[in-house]
């Protein structure tokens, strides 16, 4: 058995699995502010009840998958802007001297990629590319069927892509970056803009887009096309078989990936890449606690 | 030995290659705009004497660079923005059936990369993005060193990586990207827009800035600016241990490459990969050239 944890900006996913299979869960909420101390109590009271009654000898491993960049090989974790505490915290040392249980760390967007590589649809294929839209912009890209890290383990990072040199600064690191406009605050604050303001969540602007509410489908247009600008340019980098989406946001369906689509094939040079298939992830939300377990499963890494 | 032709939009270059010595080379002009029997004339013209007194026997194959996307596993040239004609001609098997020479073509910064790969200075770093900037920008990406061709063989494509979203359309297929501000015309389209008029190529603005002529200095401020950010954002993605940039526009040097290094530390998201080198390739204007001779010895492709 393996326990596969995703610290999110919100929340605490645990899964522990057997073989492929979740056999038990936990999830926790968290602040994206708390101290060191108290991330650390949460996450040791997640895993405390997740091997509850069972004889911990059984579990080979815990995998973690962190928001931010991580260098692999020093298991180092760099920056995490969404729960600030985990930055150059030593988190595999400290949860495997507590439990005496092999831990790895890894991004959670790496996690998202070695579960679609695992266990997703596009298990077979070669060369993915790989985003969770939520809170930020993870991704990943699994290049000849191996998640691609780079020199220092921290490619990847597909969020900070600047489409709009000298653009608004929406998020926390740059200006213009894709992450400034296709993430919650970036969606949030497009709406803001065009006057649709009694939303709080891309959730419901999605619910209001349904309805057919115009200014809610003209705030996923406007997202997609930036999204669509940061695809189309890693498509003519990249040349993906397949691109996968998960994350929160993507459950905007077609009123995002229709204007995404669009966007992509007018911005993507080859005509034999301007169908480039865009998928939403079928795994759900435990992608990523999943991926975490299989850190010391099948999947080379 | 072997031959190594490479097609620019103003010249085809082409050496004979002994091992990875040159011991022969032809120069010769073309047009861009040439219709398909001219261009085809002119290489034919080339090959002829480049092997001028050569037991046609003794040359092993003949490989061609040329300026565009290739769709290398079928040997097809996609598109040709600089030399026209070439767009979708069966060139090898044009070239091949007339001097009974077995013949591959690739793109020409594919080529370029190859031979960075082989006789490079940076032969044993495995990940390195490539630049070539001049009419256009050619782009190659070598991982866990190997080049990278991506899933139909077209990846690589740098240049077209949009920057500016809704930016000018300075290039022919698409706003904002790179290439409508770091290449030969983008560069002369940024010195009119500052109003220094009285300069017709990149080369002479670098002459005026070694002379401290400060508009001089500011149009390749400007232009390194845009190509930070295309390389941060490559960098955020890549990881890269290396940045390899050829072309004539590398000559301008520091004018270039020092605002090209500020803005790019400055947009890098992760501080292990913000000194991320650039370096200009050490091989010279023959290194597409020789690249192409490459596709038939050592290196896998």
């Amino acid at each position: 058995m393996y326990i596969g944890i995703d610290i999110g900006g919100t929340k605490i996913n645990s899964v522990l699995m057997l073989g492929n299979k979740i056999i038990r869960q936990i999830k926790m909420p968290i602040k994206s502010k708390s101290k060191k101390q108290i991330i650390i109590a949460q996450l040791f009271n997640c895993i405390n009840q997740i091997i509850l009654g069972i004889d911990s000898k059984k579990i080979k491993g815990i995998g973690i998958g962190v928001p931010g960049p991580v260098y692999f090989k020093k298991q180092k974790i760099l920056h995490a802007p969404n729960v600030i505490a985990l930055k150059n915290l030593d988190l595999a040392k400290i949860v495997k001297k507590k439990f005496k249980i092999r831990t790895i760390i890894d991004n959670d967007a790496n996690c998202f990629g070695r579960a679609e590589l695992v266990i997703g649809t596009k298990r077979g294929k070669k060369n993915i590319i790989g985003l969770t839209l939520g809170a930020g912009i993870g991704g990943f890209l699994a290049l000849q069927g191996q998640l691609y890290r780079g020199e220092k383990g921290i490619g990847g990072e597909i969020g900070h892509m600047i489409i709009v040199k000298d653009g608004r600064l929406r998020s926390s690191s740059c200006r213009g970056c894709l992450e400034a406009y296709v993430s919650v605050k970036g969606i949030m604050k497009t709406a803001k803009e065009i006057g649709l303001i009694n939303v709080k969540t891309p959730k419901e602007i999605t619910q209001l887009a349904k309805k057919g509410n115009k200014q809610a489908i003209k705030v996923y247009d406007i997202t997609g096309q930036y999204l669509g600008i940061g695809l189309a340019n890693l498509v003519n980098v990249f040349n993906p078989d397949i691109i996968i989406i998960g994350g929160g946001i993507a459950n905007a369906g077609k009123f995002l990936f229709d204007p995404t689509r669009r966007t992509m094939r007018k911005n993507i040079l080859s005509p034999l890449a301007k169908n480039t298939k865009i998928v939403k992830t079928k795994i759900g939300k435990n992608a990523g606690a999943i991926g975490a377990a299989f850190l010391f499963t099948d999947y080379k890494h």
